[in-house]
């Protein structure tokens, strides 16, 4: 089967994914849902047509193996994830774990005797949807995975306990899920871009570098909730600081050029005629760098210090989530560059990941290394997501290609 | 009795209604609640004791009459209301009402043969705290009642029709609250200000010139829900419009002096990792004059259609309320002035009301007047509202004066 048929192939298991669907109007497969039974079900299938054999872990994650020239050798992991957010495209993840199975299967065919097992990870959840907390499923893989997450909770009122067990997983053997750092060579992930750089430079793949390091802030702005006769020189709108607040975020990280992101706002007593006595933001900020990050993070921080005193706004900040950058695997790198040259680009294009992926948590445990394949606009988490078939098949020829470099540098 | 032993009582009494509420944290009386019918109860009694005949009207709403020279005269009215917005201070609206018992039991004792009736209302619902339509009382005293109304839910989940039900009212009878024009020969208003501008100019008392008419605007902002990697410059953040609009805001109504509030606001996902793709917020926009309330209005419009241009983000702007100013008549303008100054203010202070009042509705019927009374830094809705007795004393005596003045040019 040529990259192009197999390409073919997997845009048709995309479209059909699709379907598999919590909701009519749109994408939305959370983690331990039926949707996500159903998933693993079709792919299981899919997996042993192409000659794997499969298991679904004690997190829920669906995983098919390859032995090598003998049985039992460490494992190169293909892989990405499943489960999407609400209203998602039918790309992100999905695509990887499809161009996994498709580059497994030609290598089933082909090759004779691999220095190593292959294996291909479809992770049950790296969105966080359900329960707010991402990466579940590669953190169950990493072995980093918390005793207190069994109590989060979803909207639909349901904990991650009792949604496990309905699943049909036992949560005391979450601990079966981990892999050993020695039954692992490396893990290579395709992804969507979710940017529009590769577009821009007109290129298919590109080389993944590292892996920006998010850290979260909630910050509360505490004014004084007043009539709405309260004359202007007296007043102290905490809406008006944190609007103040928005601004300057978008100003610094913008000129900095760090991604950033203010996506929660919120207001008390959120009257019509009440000046908000308080206002509460989220601020996101990610950068290539942990230190070109927390650099721009100074200037925002010390920008709301000043907000607030202009405006007699109390400013609190606490800190939700902070990780540090994950830096692709030097070697796998090596391996991912040389693969896109073998589809005809001769200077393969480098770029970070602003976005998340199971790549981060897989790095606990394993090198790796990421290739991104260009999606139309930089569109993502969106129905407009949206890739090109002959791209699927760049991506399918050079994992297959990256696969190959590995076993001669192995063997 | 001297008006500042009344001014005591009045105090008193001021603290015995705070303590009838629906929390134990806090003061909050809505209309048709339990507390509505314990407070009607206690102060129908202080208006009997004062030598006023009392009934309860169909919209729940307390009336005491002094009949004046013969029966049947037509009536000046005093009063305001007796409902609280939730974490209410003790005088809003209050203050008003125990004034007016004070000053017709003085005039009950006195006073012989006045050639008017003197009534006093105490309005069931001004705050609109249960419902959301405000001035419920003093609109069915007025006869503007609308029977869509009775349809209105609060957050209890019991239409106004079931409460009025369950509080003993028969919603058919509502027309029967109506007073008819030729009944009422004025209405005057005693009323905390609200705002800091008696305070400032060291005045008790201050007689006001007309009562602002809100517009009210929801106004909505449509960008694209964006994952946060998308670079800054395809992004059409909808919260970062609304920011800029909030400082508009500010800055246009503050420059025209008009008295502007964004009380609401509230973003689409509102997830902290996607640039938010719908942002909505109200504005509030008041002035002494509806002329100069529009002209800022336009000003402000003209700014949110720039402010969506230049970031690809639409705006829609939906009227939610609009009410015009109301103009204090001006014979009850100039007695009261006349009162004030026998108070020993040579100079009485003129000033507008930001605030709505039940003499908005009360002027549809008859002509209004207002005399606001200074409170501590302008703080109202609050609990830290808070008045002096030898202020409230000065305006029992001049309310009391008022009625004098008027019984003179009605003989």
């Amino acid at each position: 089967m040529t990259a192009l048929d197999a390409a073919r192939t997997v845009m048709e298991r995309c479209d059909l994914l699709a379907a598999l669907s919590s909701r009519p109007d749109g994408i939305e497969r959370v983690y331990l849902s039926d949707e996500h039974a159903a998933v693993n079900a079709l792919v299981g299938r899919w997996m042993r047509d192409a000659g794997l054999t499969t298991r679904q872990d004690a997190a829920g994650n669906l995983c098919g193996r390859l032995e090598g020239s003998r049985p039992g050798l460490p494992a190169v992991l293909l892989g990405s994830h499943l489960d999407t957010v609400p209203g998602a495209g039918r790309y992100d993840g999905i695509l990887g774990v499809l161009v996994a199975v498709a580059v497994a299967g030609r290598l089933a065919e082909t090759a004779d005797g691999l220095p190593f097992a292959l294996e291909v990870v479809a992770f049950a959840d790296e969105e966080g949807a359900r329960f707010g907390a991402t990466l579940l499923g590669s953190r169950a893989v990493a072995g980093t995975w918390r005793e207190e997450w069994w109590d989060l909770t979803g909207a639909d009122g349901v904990t991650l306990r009792d949604a496990a067990v309905r699943f049909g997983l036992d949560p005391a053997r979450i601990g079966a899920a981990a892999r050993r750092p020695e039954e692992l060579l490396g893990y290579l992930e395709v992804h969507i871009e979710q940017g529009p750089l590769l577009e821009e430079a007109d290129r298919s793949l590109g080389v993944v570098t590292s892996i920006a390091g998010a850290r979260r802030l909630l910050v509360t702005f505490t004014g004084e909730s007043r009539h709405c006769a309260t004359p202007w020189e007296r007043r102290r709108d905490a809406l008006a600081a944190a609007a103040e607040a928005v601004l300057a975020v978008e100003r610094i990280a913008r000129s900095a050029g760090s991604p950033a992101t203010v996506g929660h706002l919120r207001v008390e007593p959120d009257a019509v005629n009440v000046v908000p006595g308080l206002a509460e933001l989220s601020i996101d900020l990610r950068d290539a760098t942990d230190d070109s990050r927390d650099a721009t993070l100074g200037a925002v921080l010390a920008e709301l210090d000043a907000i607030g005193a202009r405006r007699g706004v109390a400013v609190t900040t606490v800190e939700t989530h902070s990780a540090p950058a994950v830096a692709c695997d030097g070697d796998l790198r090596a391996a991912i560059a040389a693969a896109i040259r073998s589809t005809g680009d001769a200077a393969p294009m480098e770029l970070y990941s602003v976005a998340g992926h199971d790549a981060m948590a897989v790095a606990a445990i394993a090198p790796v290394g990421m290739m991104f394949v260009r999606c139309a606009g930089g569109i993502s988490h969106h129905a407009d997501e949206s890739v090109r078939t002959e791209d699927v098949a760049a991506a399918i020829h050079a994992l297959d290609a990256a696969v190959h470099t590995l076993a001669r540098d192995a063997g």
